[in-house]
């Protein structure tokens, strides 16, 4: 079973790391300077305090098309996925795809591949990518996953293998799957970003929790049907189990980088529009995102 | 005629220096030793590059209601005045009284004292206190002022005399003069706070444009009969005008003093209450204002 990783970040780099013990792996980065890193040095993964190296194969992501896989785990952002995309349906192969994505914007896209084989999943592992090819492991969890097209077949052998030291979950319904973690992440993320302030912050500093929940408010209003009964318990139990944590959009505002927030608030806007429905709160929220990316950007 | 001004920020030090020109003016300071350096040193005024020194007298604040004075200017912050009313109700002697703060939520409690002449002001004058006793005259512009209670005889000879070079300008209806500032306090202020932006970046960053059109929306809506049509506008010439300018919000919270955000944020919502109505995204932000300053004061 030959897999792919496409994207060389955090989650990518783990998923390299972690599938390389028991397969041949290659994972294809977006510069060639970061394959050649791994290539050399290896994935150095840091965990409690241990430190171990794996070396699966690396190439850069514009050769992917050329190797032949069984499976794809594609690990990139949801704004870097459209050329990703394009160069997937170009290609005569047909591997088993893996979105790993946040958020959902993705879902309609997905339906125009010709693959057989299409899968989402949640990533819930807590990982921080040090440098050019090091990771450090905060929090090991579980990947949780669906069925988008197909059945769960084509990928079996990993998720049978990787458990239980890197293990997987399978859901019958991608749908409300994507919407628990997309749930956290419009609440957690935009909040914790606008705010800087650590994911502990919003639920013990009582305002921010009730703008926490005017957020998750109007959120549920749009999905409300879909969404499971336990979702506002369990953004505060991540908030609480992560209290130190720095969200990643916090991160990437303040590295100046751009942000998900199209894919998650974005997305929610867009559901919220076709229903009708106004989130005035979620909506602002959204503006100050885009107002800080675009201060960034200038 | 003799004058008294009660607080020694930036506006009370402006008021006592330019007033102290033609009348016999004292300024009541919280602190001892603000009033010790008034009385040594002086007021220094800096403007356009010239620097000026004006002598009124200077005493501490609880001395206040010792003093005989014909009118009383209370230039203290909304979370300030309680403690003032209730010493000017204690006192026998009936001064004029001019307020100058920002907000409108004083105006209920003014009903409560018993003071033949009292009066609401909205000052434009950009003024920064860079020390004990020194303050920056960054832009001059004028006090529009105007009666609450009893006529514009009792102060009448201050406003007079003032004019040309300390100008103000009587307005018939002290609510919409009032609401014309609060909308532009309701706007900016909050919004320059959370995002950390000075005033001219709300309307040259297109996304806080959108939030800041918003939020004015939203206080619209509460006040729409009231309000002068050419609110929203102003709003935006405010902007452009001191582009450069941090809001006194954002000042406060940076140097982690409380902020008005109660006065003008929570009189809206209060007033929004009263009618029945919701404002998600105003809100939504004095959450996060309110958010801020418990976090300042942990």
């Amino acid at each position: 079973m030959k897999v792919g990783i496409i994207g060389g970040g955090a989650v990518g780099l783990f998923f390299a790391a972690s599938l390389s013990q028991w397969f041949p792996v290659t994972v294809f980065t977006r510069t060639q300077e970061q394959a050649h890193t791994i290539q050399t040095k290896g994935i150095k993964v840091e965990e409690a305090g241990e430190l171990s190296v794996r070396f699966p194969e690396a190439a850069p992501m514009d050769q992917f098309s050329r190797h032949a896989m069984d499976c794809i785990f594609i690990a990139v952002k949801q704004y870097q996925l459209p050329a990703i995309l394009e160069r997937l349906k170009e290609s005569s192969l047909s591997p088993a795809l893996i979105f790993l994505q946040n958020g959902m914007s993705h879902l309609t896209v997905l339906k125009t591949l010709p693959h057989q084989h299409l899968y989402v999943a949640a990533v819930e592992h807590g990982v921080l990518k040090s440098d050019t090819a090091d990771i450090h492991v905060r929090g090991r969890g579980q990947t949780k996953i669906a069925v988008f097209r197909g059945d769960e077949r084509a990928i079996s052998a990993i998720v049978e293998q990787a458990a239980p030291s890197f293990p997987f979950e399978w859901k019958a319904d991608y749908e409300s799957m994507l919407l628990g973690k997309m749930a956290a992440n419009s609440v957690i993320n935009p909040l914790t970003a606008v705010l800087r302030v650590t994911n502990g912050e919003l639920i013990s500093n009582p305002y921010y929790l009730k703008m926490a929940k005017t957020i998750y408010r109007e959120f549920s209003s749009v999905f409300a049907n879909k969404l499971s009964a336990g979702a506002w318990e369990e953004i505060v139990h991540i908030c609480r189990k992560t209290a130190p944590n720095r969200s990643s959009m916090l991160k990437d505002i303040e590295s100046k980088r751009p942000t998900e927030v199209d894919a998650i608030l974005g997305y929610v806007l867009s559901q919220a529009a076709e229903k009708d429905l106004k989130l005035p709160a979620l909506q602002a929220l959204y503006y100050m995102i885009k107002g800080l990316e675009y201060k960034e950007a200038e």
